[in-house]
């Protein structure tokens, strides 16, 4: 890994394929040797920081010294607001401003107990360009990375667009839609020594939460298995167990190992959704070629979503989101009274997150699939849904994923509708 | 390639590996037969939509038409303006809202005379987000793509952490520092075949622009030889041409052939760096292949950025930044007027963008290289400028760019330290 402070170049005349994305041999980054499990950057990602990007840092720390810097070396006009603009909004670090970084930290001080070095903290366009970009750190062309199925589909998709071959753990009620050691070993057995493994808690489409123990048990096995354990974790704070309760927010993987990788999001539970920004917890050996990814494919995460996420972790804020969570479980609790009504088949634990996962069980023999009711609920009782063969390539035609997210009001709607829509002749 | 339409989904069963990203055999995407050059959609990028994202908009459509539609889709909380927000934003479409890609096409007959139908324009985080998501779309792992040297390094750097095999093409002021249908044909002759190029006009580092005849000439070359070509189009507007004269704005590769990229920025002209929007000019055959990558690796650019920019193409915005291009204009001539007393070596033409890339000449028996240049400088005088290593992995070591975005006053206080700190004994 080249060094990356300003002036301290790569050599000049870069081989051709430094990343070795050709597959040719390449070497090792020296990160790896440093890595507790041994679990290193990957081959692709040894590419160059921007070097603008290195020694507008280095000017910054010079002013901050208090000398008068003249930098011609920033392709970005003056920063000034343009009209319709507050104030201005020029680039930032590559990995967000220190402050944020900081603050995010604190929130892992005051949520999990766990004490992060804000250097650990990427700050990313959203969620989405965390998992890009962690994705391209951690996984050469070819290394399978585990999943569980139902899931995100994005997770499946980028990572196929990027070389890597995914191994689909399918999942039900027994280990509560979660992967399990058994699982894992079961994957290895019929596909390979695993390179990562892909976790969510609370889960999307599920809602299904893994437990400090169950956590604890993947991770175990990661590190025995020396596999990158990487952790959605963009629903904590939204969830449904007894408020102030142990592990309430849900646990983070980085409370149990430095070496996991936990991904959140200033969408959720923050409802900054539009705003594109999120964050990435790294292990050290990650950090310096996350940077040198992120100042290459995104330059910086949006800056005025940044100054605004600043404000995110006041005492007053939390009370706030807590409010709207409490409007989610209010949504939650009518969905959960009218299952039995509703004559579906079996369901997930939505223990978090908005969502609630089932099997259309007895309503399939009258819709044939899920997309067939999905499209007949639309068509004849204006309720959009969401047909399971997004999250599930398997069994997702006999599932749907209802989201509570629109409140109270618009779920009581909704399901009048449904059992009116779904009663004999409707 | 699967319909995009809500509830045309894919078949449930997914092939393990639809993309064929570990060069299995795939077929190609149906719509390289409809291409006129038969350029077609990377195997990578034939990844299904999120179809979440296709049903929501579903659902506007009908809510456009009056329905009433209760939505239990979007795992979006209920947009609403949180502390310190001045309005909801939620997530938008994947490739950006109505509005805004009509005004981007309204934008195109305007400066460029082109009819552009607002459906081939992707909105992206930043020009880095269209970068990323049009190579994704574009080339599959070892294809050969060829770029300038000197030029913008992220080019190379994305294109080799995706598997790209990145052709340099060495060019200096014989040919202005741009690419030549016979600089084209050496490289095809020395490593193959090109799958694509990526040009750039006014080009960074240099600040060299292509003519309408050199544009063309190239346009033509990768029609002939089947190349994709990406035209970054992203400091147009920021040009030293007489104001009103042809071509004045810059020449858009998408005047020439509706088979080009042209990828374009909020960033320089319309000085928007942190907010990260830009967009691309898609041909017809990869609209759908981005609108599934832009899904998966994105959701969608940032929503307050996409409604700030709705207000850029207005005559009052144009005379607005256009006053403030006047002023780089007068930052240029000081460098340029100065260039003697510098006595540096060749300097490339600085037609447009905010940038003056020299050879250090007889600077460099001083210094050694433009490594060295760069930090005496810095700590000597207290002036930041970048080596050309950045730009130039062969011969950067002798060059160094000078940004003179930061403007009049910076610029004259820093040709006033640079020329103090090379005198003998400065």
């Amino acid at each position: 890994m080249a060094a990356r402070g300003p002036f301290k170049t790569p050599p000049p005349s870069l081989p051709p394929h430094p990343a070795g994305a050709q597959g040719e041999a390449a070497e090792p980054p020296s990160s790896a040797a440093d890595a507790p499990h041994g679990l290193g950057a990957s081959r692709r990602s040894v590419i160059p920081a921007f070097e603008v990007m290195q020694i507008t840092g280095e000017v910054e720390r010079r002013r901050a010294e208090g000398r008068d810097i003249v930098s011609l070396c920033a392709g970005e006009p003056s920063a000034r607001p343009a009209p319709g603009m507050l104030k201005p909004a020029g680039y930032t670090s590559p990995l967000g401003t220190a402050p944020l970084r900081e603050a995010i930290a604190g929130h892992y001080a005051n949520w999990y107990g766990v004490s992060i070095d804000p250097a650990r903290v990427a700050v990313t366009t959203g969620s989405s360009g965390a998992f890009q970009l962690v994705f391209l750190a951690a996984f050469d062309p070819g290394d399978r990375v585990a999943l569980a199925s139902p899931g995100y589909p994005a997770y499946r998709n980028i990572l196929r667009s990027l070389g890597v071959d995914v191994i689909e753990i399918p999942t039900g009620s027994e280990t509560r839609y979660q992967p399990t050691p058994a699982l894992l070993d079961a994957a290895v057995e019929a596909h390979g020594p695993l390179a990562g493994l892909i976790v969510a808690s609370p889960a999307n489409p599920t809602g299904s939460m893994l437990s400090r123990a169950e956590l604890s048990a993947l991770v175990e096995w990661c590190a025995e298995q020396r596999v990158r354990l990487i952790s959605d974790e963009i629903y904590h704070g939204i969830t449904y167990a007894e408020a102030g309760g142990p592990d309430a927010r849900g646990v983070s993987a980085v409370e149990l190992d430095p070496e996991a990788i936990a991904i959140n999001s200033f969408s959720k539970y923050w409802g900054m959704t539009g705003w594109r920004l999120g964050w990435a917890v790294l292990p050290e050996s990650l950090i310096a070629p996350m940077e040198a990814l992120a100042s290459n494919f995104a330059l910086s995460p949006p800056a005025p979503a940044q100054e605004l996420a600043l404000g995110a972790f006041s005492e007053e804020r939390y009370a706030e989101r807590d409010a709207v969570v409490a409007g989610f479980a209010r949504a939650r609790a009518l969905i959960l009274d009218a299952e039995p009504a509703l004559r579906w088949g079996e369901s997930a634990p939505s223990d978090g997150a908005f969502y609630f996962y089932a099997d259309l069980g007895p309503q399939l023999e009258r819709f044939g699939d899920s997309l067939g009711y999905a499209r007949a609920l639309l068509d004849g009782a204006d309720v959009a849904v969401v047909p399971g063969v997004d999250f599930d390539p398997m069994h997702g035609t006999r599932t749907v994923r209802l989201s509570y997210a629109a409140g109270e009001a618009a779920v009581e709607e909704a399901l009048s509708r449904i059992l009116r829509f779904q009663a004999p002749g409707g």
